[in-house]
């Protein structure tokens, strides 16, 4: 039981922790919501008793609440060998994951000018995992890493320099952890060597976007300063026309009120005027609620779009990826989407794509594609596991 | 001389008059800027005379001097057959060109919360000339009509439905004149016919924008519901992350603020800190000026993204076209551009390039490409003088 990883995710107002075995195989997992609210609760996955959370629990208090349970079921016996947190935004500082010290600490905290609403509940789940497991290795992993190998052409807007000089306004990405994950499962799948094999990665969840992967490396992605940009999101506008700021003005609705609609009540929500749930909205289209069939058709669009868009910065391609719950799970979404990629060569096989590729190693495109498109589940958490236990290996004396 | 056709085109704080023949052939042109300042000034083409304007000269009285001015010259010895006005947004209502009357002046006075800055000047240049040209037919050329046959899931952004419904909120798209000559003369060109011709069209001038043309009808474009969107242009930034103005207002910086940096500071002007002249960021490269290297780098590079983009909307691809000041004269932009095209085919010839396309009837790509690609003059003039005329002429009862 040494061997077990602890992985710890703090969203704005949720946390999950997952717990995994030496072999990385999970043992446990729990989750936290509505924390900060009257309403927060938890629960831990296969148990019918909730963990018990008072109004307003914070982030801390509920995570300690949350392993003390872990304990009190006999998850966990011992102290965890390694904990790795997700990170959302390391800015230029981090392009790893790295172990924790002081000085990581202080620079995610300078990171959070960049990202307010994760990088301080982030840093709080640091700040409670020191205190319940002094001196074991914990490493943070970022959302942002990965796409620290953008070239410059790629990740600078076209605005003054200063604004990149003086407040490292550029383009960033998210997603970095499930990215990089389908760069090594794609190659794995493909039976190639990561190093050697270049892809699109499709990540549709209720956050979404794409990244252009060559030679294993990051060279495009759509999210940017912030997971506001890019494709169209559950409740998130992603791309609109910058100008629309001036435009709402114009009509009395002020800018945080307009910041706030992007990424709440757009995207899908938006549109549908229903609900941001993929699976839902098929069933409405289905039974002929036109704004459904037009939020599904925006989203396909917009995601060929940027298919098209990231091909750019490719010299070859070995396969396009669909992840996420999303990407994973709906053929509908993606049987529209490639039926805009014609053009560029892309073709579904109808059998294939409709089980997701299940019984095909992945693949679900047609003898006559250009390029294998592939489905392949995400695993945020095991990749976050196996860098804390990579990296609490290596600091190990022994 | 009765076959003569006035065009009139008014920008913001500037004037262009252009004056064609029956055949239109241009016989002379007029202009004036800095319109509402106290350095108006006007000129004619060829002429080393200004046109004497009073301070603060607004566009109508800007267009009585230019008129006489045409007159004393004996450049106008008659009234003109037709006038034709370039209108910059014709928001949902005008799909055509069409002849002005009262209730077109009323429709295009109700666009103009959708341009603002434009609209009510491109309104003074008609009531100028209704008043000074009685009963000659006047046409109205819009922007954005061309783009009105977007498909839905391409004119809509992923926003709260009512935002469209109630106050017009969608993609438009501009230069529609341009794209739609663009159309037409790659056909030509091409010996194709318009309506079964598809390419996509980058008119790259200080303002720039791409378009799909699928079967001679736009299907997709880069701007939106302003010309603020889509590609980096001389001074507007194009796409950015739409979490830019909630960042930015963190650091003090408000909307109205940003929103003017956006449209007058950013783009190639921003990137290079120099200027937003291509030749003279080209110029500045080859001496080794880095941030003008990077402001033609990111320029490219996100044109190439849009052509890729706009691969999602057609079947066939006939042509890719570059116009506009820069697609028609820097070869070095066109070969930028299409070295991020590999994938998809694309590829140039360096020699044919080189001269625009002047002695291979506009074809400048290699012999191995997999599309053609052309330069094109672009001429929006023409395109509102032929228009201007055959309404003319079909409300002509002889």
């Amino acid at each position: 039981m040494e061997d077990t990883v602890l992985v710890v995710n703090c969203g704005s107002s949720s946390l999950k922790l997952a717990l995994f075995d030496g072999q990385h195989r999970k043992l446990a997992s729990a989750l936290a919501e509505r924390l900060n609210q009257n309403d927060a609760f938890a629960c831990i996955a296969g148990d019918k008793d909730t963990i018990p959370l008072k109004p307003g629990t914070s982030h801390d208090a509920a995570l300690e609440a949350m392993v003390s349970a872990f304990r009190d079921r006999q998850l966990i016996t011992s102290v965890p060998a390694a904990i790795g947190h997700r990170v959302v935004h390391g800015g230029e500082t981090f392009r790893e994951a790295v172990l924790i010290n002081e000085d990581v600490v202080s620079a995610i905290e300078e990171c959070a000018g960049l990202a307010p609403l994760h990088n301080p509940v982030n840093l709080s789940g640091i700040r409670a995992t020191l205190a319940l497991f002094p001196g074991v290795p914990q490493a943070a992993v970022f959302d942002t890493a990965f796409h620290q190998t953008l070239p410059r052409h790629a990740f600078l807007y076209a605005l003054p320099k200063a604004w990149y000089q003086d407040w490292g306004v550029r383009r960033y990405g998210f997603h970095g952890t499930s990215h990089a994950f389908m760069a090594v499962e794609a190659a794995r799948l493909l039976g190639r060597t990561p190093a050697t094999t270049s892809i699109i990665s499709a990540h549709l969840g209720n956050g979404c976007s794409i990244a252009a992967i060559r030679d294993g490396i990051s060279v495009d992605t759509s999210m940017g300063l912030t997971p506001l940009e890019g494709l169209v999101m559950g409740t998130r506008s992603g791309d609109i026309d910058p100008g629309l700021f001036d435009f709402l003005g114009s009509k009395g609705i002020p800018g945080d009120e307009v910041h706030r609609v992007l990424n709440q009540e757009s995207g899908l929500l938006g549109l549908s005027g229903q609900t941001n749930d993929m699976r839902s909205l098929c069933e409405l289209a289905d039974h002929g609620h036109e704004p459904s069939k037009t939020a599904i058709d925006v989203f396909c669009f917009r995601l060929a779009r940027y298919i098209g868009a990231m091909m750019a910065s490719l010299r070859q391609l070995d396969a396009l990826v669909f992840t996420g719950g999303i990407g994973e799970n709906s053929a509908r979404v993606r049987q529209d989407t490639i039926s805009h990629l014609h053009l560029m060569g892309f073709e579904l096989s109808e059998d294939l794509n409709k089980h997701h590729g299940e019984f095909s190693d992945g693949r679900i495109e047609s003898a006559g594609s250009r390029f294998p498109v592939l489905v392949i589940p995400t695993n945020e958490e095991l990749v976050i596991a196996r860098e804390a236990s990579r990296l609490a290996g290596a600091a190990d004396p022994a």
